[in-house]
């Protein structure tokens, strides 16, 4: 694979970037790439296990040089990060980012860009439960979608530069408008984290069912919502603070179909719930066609885990 | 392993029938193993691919001469399977079910069933998105719980005989009370059910975001609701309409939680939802030391379904 890049410079050095690391090496993309994360152990870590080839205690200083910068920092904190790096990019450098939401992004960082870097907004819809430099690994991004919210002005070749990126990571790469965007993941991906946290906390706050039977008694589906109520906090209460608006809004066409059925229910109409969980199934099945998820039965999970 | 039962009837031929005959067939615990189902295709599927010695036409005749009957149709036709047979039950057999609420069933069955037989209600914790006579595999149960909810007056030896072969199959075995059943199965199975049916209702029906979005960008979070929404839709209703009251209750729970953190989103109080996230994350780590999930990233999911 050719070298896209001389110099790249990871800003966070989480899931998202130790991916990003280890899969531009095992490709071939960078030239050279550096590193900064504000705690020290997170950096000791990501030189140690050879994601980066140097790190910084500033971020600043890491993207001196940079041909490609990658904000891959909590949401809440893009503005401040870019306000810092603004003086030091170099003449020419693209500026991304990965965070999961894009309007607040562009309006939090856009501002700071000064005229002589790329700014081209990214969310790779990409990750696990685990967070931190060691749960990277070079296949995350293997046949998921890279998101790309361009601004209208933004330099095409520059564009197309960070798309070729994308894909040589295994990633398929769509372009759509920020407010869009935000929508989009609202229903496949914030909405559905909420409801899972929610849950999760119910089960935990229930006096009358032992913490010990939830537990035991969790793979009967509550497993599978734990899952998604065990990612990053501060990721996610970040996440909700910046897609307001649009999380909101599917919370309240959530609820509202939430109080249909629990009125079926309620009323003994198992006409609708049966024709309302039929339509479910079908969307399952496109899911799998389209790649994005197994077919094999329970995810393919082991039936003696630990064993 | 030593046989348990001379001859096993399984009315119904789904899933959980279909891995219990896998399961007592590998393990050597019944003399014979025979079935019945309504449908001549899943009949003749079920002779087909081995799962039982002979089929039959009626309920009547498959529980003929039988020491062990268990039910695996639908909560909804319990009752009415249970009437059918009753005539037909062997001197001492032992009657048992599958069936996800207890008390309901209990309801339906227990006046039917003649003095000379043990009806022992059971509820094994186990099954897949997955359903039919070819989902069956010997393995679901294991490591899974089955739980008892008996009578106070039924034989403890007969019990007991049917705890070993749960355990002989591979499943954990636990006695409790029917309702504190239905409970703790609204918590961990029957409400999580019922929100995914709920978010995935919503994703299908959005005007805004295009289904073929929904469905490509679904790795963010939504698919694994997708998963449970999956499920089999008749299973699923009777289950609802038969575990009303608990169901209904959590249910008013969640709801109560979820417009709690709805109004956190709504007033950016972001210390509510990071402490809120970093509690749920703790349930997790206990579920995957209970052996009941795997730690690895994404279930283990291979990123590159397909290829």
């Amino acid at each position: 694979m050719t070298q896209l890049y001389n110099k790249v410079a990871l800003i966070g050095l989480g899931l998202i970037a130790g991916s990003m690391a280890l899969a531009m090496r095992r490709a071939g993309l960078a030239g050279e790439i550096v590193g900064h994360a504000r705690s020290a152990e997170t950096r000791a870590t990501a030189l140690d296990i050879g994601l980066v080839d140097a790190v910084f205690e500033t971020a600043a200083e890491a993207v001196e040089g940079a041909d490609l910068v990658v904000l891959c920092v909590p949401v809440g904190v893009m503005g401040t990060v870019a306000q810092e790096i603004a003086p030091h990019l170099a003449q020419g450098a693209t500026v991304s980012d990965v965070g999961s939401v894009k309007k607040a992004i562009i309006d939090a960082v856009q501002p700071h860009m000064p005229d002589h870097v790329h700014f081209i907004p990214a969310h790779p819809l990409a990750g696990t439960e685990h967070s931190g430099p060691r749960a990277g690994f070079a296949d995350l991004f293997q046949n998921r979608w890279c998101l790309f919210t361009p601004l209208p002005e933004t330099d095409r070749a520059s564009i197309e530069r960070l798309q070729k990126l994308w894909s040589a990571m295994g990633a398929n790469v769509e372009e759509m408008d920020a407010a869009h965007h935000d929508l989009v993941l609202a229903v496949t991906s914030h909405t559905p984290h909420l409801i899972a946290y929610t849950m999760v906390g119910v089960a935990d706050d229930l006096q009358r069912v032992a913490n010990k039977e939830v537990i035991d008694f969790s793979a009967a589906g509550f497993r599978d919502f734990t899952r998604i109520a065990a990612s990053d906090p501060t990721m996610w209460r970040d996440v909700f603070l910046n897609n307001k608006e649009a999380t909101l809004e599917i919370l309240g066409r959530f609820t509202e179909e939430l109080f249909d059925l629990q009125r079926a229910i309620r009323r003994g109409d198992g006409e609708q719930l049966f024709d309302h969980f039929t339509r479910t199934r079908a969307i399952r099945r496109s899911i799998i066609d389209a790649g994005q998820d197994t077919a094999a039965p329970d995810f393919g999970r082991g039936p003696k885990e630990g064993d």
